[in-house]
């Protein structure tokens, strides 16, 4: 698909330029530090917090510079949510039509905020029909339309660069990154960012458990999939697996993959909301749950969890505080 | 009480003073948009968000500049919760002990986060015995302490005047500031810093319905009291009147004072929730909450809310988003 807009290769010379034209569109990622945080998970903390975007996350840094930089004036694409937000958003902002492939499971937070941009969505029942399936019958029914890849797009993974570069540019004396993984669209950025700038801090990822392909990929050196799209509450992790453009990345660049049980991203939900007043959707909650399952992995280490968004239902958040999930 | 520690008079040198001493231990303000937000109450606001403050409001900033100006070594204040955890933080970090009399129907995390930052809590059944009662017997107790006003002090002002320098530095074409208002200590710190940086910005207030007497005293141009503290959901606001420090700079400074009813704020917390991914406690939605009164004052014009801070109980912040309140 697509074959008339060949993404860049992710040069520094073409990341830097990305950065550069970026960076009057992007809101910068905004760093938190809480001392009750860091008191009750043992570690210095900072939290980079995409849930301010555009777009309630950091997905609009992917699809701006995406969209922007294909001449199609028809956006096709596929999401449990936060990534069609930004390409609606990005889309209309381009002045180009945008349809979103969404799961029926999707929150309907987010099935609203697509419509709202003035996007069409297409639901789908993932049980019956592959988010793919319906996005090849769509690209069918109008050729001239661009298929925008969520994650896998060197132009998604420059995008991404951007809050790698702000992350390591702007926090001193740093360790490790730890960010959430689906397919892999925002580690690779950020490895991608730490490469260029040449910094030795180190890029772990977090994956739930019920959807660990990433995790089994890089234990086994080969890329796998998971069989269905997993049941987790972090719904910008229901991915099959990583593509073509991250998985080599991730490979090459990140150290370790943490899988983490649903129980440990709802608990990370609320310690963020009881301890650092931040409202991050399960997702966005993935990274600090690593440091909750996997303690001994980041003693002595400043830390910084990316919260990749913020985008979540009222119910379901009322029921993760009340310890209903 | 505490004569030996006289207020310095809020001239413009001892202001300027302040923000110098100041920037090194405060957390600046983080300025947040949202376009949704802004189609949602149809006006373009910035949020001027403190949870991320220090303690979690921007009552640090008081605290701070208060009890690092005194020589006591041991502090009363008298706090519905976030001046009383500013204060147990700021002891902590000069090495003071510190006692904060609570009424008994504090919000739980504010009392517990008083407790882990080292200070005494004393509970008042505010019923029966009044805040200022139990403080004057720990003073009687105790006669080398410190009673750290909440609000009614010219080094609290000065104190937050440091967020409003903050506010009226970084929002660029700004027509109005919306402040909370209990003891008036906030929205005159902004007023001081606007005077002081001699910036034409109006000051608003916005206070509980069922506390108005900030509200009433504007109108009548003579300080009024509540009878009893008002069981506002807003707890930060529950003050019975402002004091004989901010009572003059509100009744020069402040244009108008918004009462805000029980339902208005709650609806602000929500829409603060899902269109900004902004954790605000009740009190820190009132600014917001006031665009939601009275629509038609703001038509046209550029708002700054400070949302004072994010502490509020996990059960009540559930049934806030579950529409139980």
């Amino acid at each position: 698909m697509s074959a008339e807009a060949p993404a860049p290769l992710l040069t520094p010379d073409y990341v830097r330029s990305v950065w550069q034209t970026m960076a009057e569109h992007v809101r910068p990622t905004v760093l938190v530090g809480s001392d009750a945080l860091d008191a009750e998970v043992g570690v210095e903390v900072t939290l980079a917090c995409e849930m301010f975007q555009h777009g309630g996350s950091f997905k609009y840094r992917a699809a701006y510079n995406l969209l922007s930089s294909v001449p199609h004036e028809l956006i096709v694409t596929a999401s449990s949510g936060n990534f069609g937000q930004a390409a609606a958003l990005a889309a209309g902002q381009l002045g180009k039509a945008c349809s979103v492939v969404m799961p029926n499971t999707s929150s309907r937070v987010k099935i609203d905020a697509v419509r709202r941009q003035g996007a069409i969505v297409e639901l789908v029942d993932t049980a019956t029909t592959s988010r793919m399936e319906r996005v090849q019958e769509l690209m069918e029914a109008h050729p001239a339309a661009f298929y925008a890849s969520a994650f896998d797009d060197t132009r998604v993974v420059a995008g991404n660069s951007t809050l790698g570069r702000e992350i390591v540019d702007g926090v001193p004396e740093l360790d490790v990154i730890v960010a959430p993984v689906g397919g892999g669209g925002l580690i690779s950025g950020i490895v991608t960012a730490r490469d260029v700038l040449r910094s030795s801090v180190a890029v772990l990822g977090a994956e739930p458990a019920l959807g660990n392909d990433a995790a089994r990929s890089l234990q086994s050196g080969s890329l796998v999939a998971n069989e269905a799209e997993p049941g987790t509450i972090a719904d910008g992790a229901r991915t099959l697996s990583l593509g073509s453009v991250t998985w080599p990345i991730v490979r090459g660049g990140v150290e370790d993959i943490v899988e983490v049980p649903e129980a440990a991203i709802a608990e990370a939900v609320r310690l963020l909301f009881r301890f650092a007043n931040v409202k991050a959707e399960p997702t966005g909650a993935l990274a600090l749950a690593a440091l909750l399952v996997r303690p001994e992995r980041f003693v002595g280490w400043r830390v910084c969890c990316v919260v990749s968004g913020g985008n979540v239902d009222e119910e379901i958040y009322a029921a993760i505080l009340r310890n209903e999930m």
